[in-house]
């Protein structure tokens, strides 16, 4: 099959790209010192891809995600680097598989949620300064206090500074995210464990703190990060047909916002012209020539919510400028929903 | 089961809201008055909610759609109000199915699609103003003779004025509906034909043009079209839980850019408070006073790409205030992807 016989909208991988970032990566944090998120690609395809690159610890944002990875034999070792209140699918999870799953808690009522669930063993979640999840750094030890004497393992803290992931500043960005992970090595003296998890693609390289890295994006990357001086390249494009001209200039596309998440922005047009507004879905181009039927890339601007609108993303060996290659595998996004 | 019983983010719906806006519109816009769009809902359960209303006539803006509807009975009269190139695909529904399917077309490649994939009847789409799909109006006869030496028959017009749905100001909405609606009537008096169609639920009144209205948002309404003056309510909410609060004051619900569309705006905290921001699979409020646990509701700003993000709709017979009421019935979104 070629791309030019998918049905259009439909997202395409450059596998040259996907092996280069997942090496790049590999090669500065491998094994156990990278914890790749499934959330950003929610694939248990690519997530076997990045076990044959050597790591076999995984992230995961959902229990859909839990239940996914468990079902493919991923299920070695998966943190929920995330608070549940639902012990019955985490308690059925545990109880039917054969897996290690340890789970993020950031209050009581989280561990009382683990503990009921039967889960063994769990991170206490710190806040470093995103104003989403985790504790306060002076309450992980309390936390952590607690979880002990309900019978839960402490393997250590995690924290994430995803409010620095997309500084452009490198050196700022460097400086804040030394800050940031010092209220977790804070947090970490009183908790306890080995296990220092965080970061993200965009502190890659400049969070040494963590023992373990929790970076998803960069095996596609997107329009966002790419603004960022990081080694990875974008592999991901959403594939669209010109469906209707118009002699004022400009031309429309036959996917839109249910195709891709515009939530970083608008995509970015590959080659001439560029993007004048999405819609539902259609994509109005302009600034450029284009013919009825010609196939064009957009790049999405946030892989994740985009990835997750589609049931496939077609690898193909190297995204040509014609757009018109062989595809090589059908990557089914089979962790999506919740 | 009870929506406390459903796995969260989950988008609910109240039928009596939704039976009262099929209503008011059915009331004004009876049987083939109104073609109801399914794009915005992607369901053939709300599809039999309008068929039982008295309409048995449909939009559709994918081929995936008009497979669905032909397979769930409800193909009598449907049309593509969009272009396609694809004539295999469409060429299969008509070859398999007792059907009746009207495509649109702006191009002479669109018109050679149609006849390749051996449709019988079209409409000429017209731009009206909106930079997307259609031919100018005095493109339109040309075109319609086009088709009709192909052998096709020319049904009528469409051009949708979307440019105008979402303006505030109904006098100056309704007279620029008027202007707008001018130049598909020209191109109508070069095609003839039955059917003048267009128009949504921002000019479901204004539009008098039309011989068929095609809305579909008004059935469940959003933030973005709750701020005209529409006699339809808001009866789609997303479902949350709050698995996080912070000393600081906020609380982190376990639902974000994945479970709902931020294209026109954040979603609108249901009760006291604000949301703060959207994240993958969060959202982060403020401004109240919440506990880990609590049920919260997330009214969308665009329901659309929100809806279609989602395997299923809960219906409850009327959302109230705790957030947790009886399930009613469980509509399927099983018209979404391409």
């Amino acid at each position: 099959m070629k791309t030019s016989d998918l049905t259009t909208p439909a997202l395409i991988a450059d596998s040259k790209i996907l092996d280069a970032n997942i090496a790049t990566m590999s090669s500065k944090r491998p094994g156990r010192a990278l914890r790749p998120h499934v959330k950003a690609f929610k694939s248990t395809a690519i997530a076997k891809k990045l076990v044959e690159a050597g790591h076999e610890t995984f992230c995961c944002a959902t229990i859909r995600e839990l239940e996914g990875m468990v079902k493919a034999g991923l299920g070695n070792d998966l943190l929920l680097a995330n608070e549940t209140l639902d012990a019955r699918r985490i308690g059925n999870l545990l109880l039917n598989e054969k897996c290690r799953i340890t789970i993020a808690v950031d209050s009581l009522e989280t561990i009382a949620a683990a503990v009921s669930a039967g889960v063994k063993e769990v991170l206490i979640d710190v806040n470093v300064g995103l104003q989403r999840c985790g504790c306060s750094p002076d309450e992980a030890g309390f936390l952590s206090e607690k979880a002990k004497v309900s019978g839960l393992e402490v393997r250590g803290v995690m924290g994430y500074e995803g409010h620095l992931m997309h500084d452009p500043n490198v050196d700022r960005r460097t400086e804040k995210t030394h800050e940031s992970m010092e209220q977790l090595i804070f947090a970490h003296e009183n908790v306890g464990g080995d296990v220092i998890s965080g970061g993200g693609t965009g502190t890659w390289e400049c969070n040494q703190a963590v023992t373990e890295l929790q970076a998803g994006s960069y095996v596609l990357m997107d329009g966002d990060y790419s603004k960022l001086d990081l080694p990875f390249q974008e592999g991901l494009l959403l594939l669209t047909t010109v469906i209707s001209t118009s002699r004022s200039g400009y031309a429309v596309l036959d996917g839109g916002l249910k195709a891709l998440s515009v939530d970083s922005g608008n995509p970015q047009l590959l080659g001439n012209g560029e993007v004048l507004f999405c819609s539902d879905e259609h994509t109005t181009i302009t600034n450029g020539s284009w013919s009825v039927g010609q196939k064009v890339g957009l790049r999405p601007s946030h892989i994740d919510p985009t990835i997750s609108k589609h049931e496939n993303i077609y690898l193909v060996e190297e995204i040509e400028e014609s757009l018109d290659t062989e595809v090589i595998e059908k990557l089914k996004i089979d962790l999506r929903g919740w």
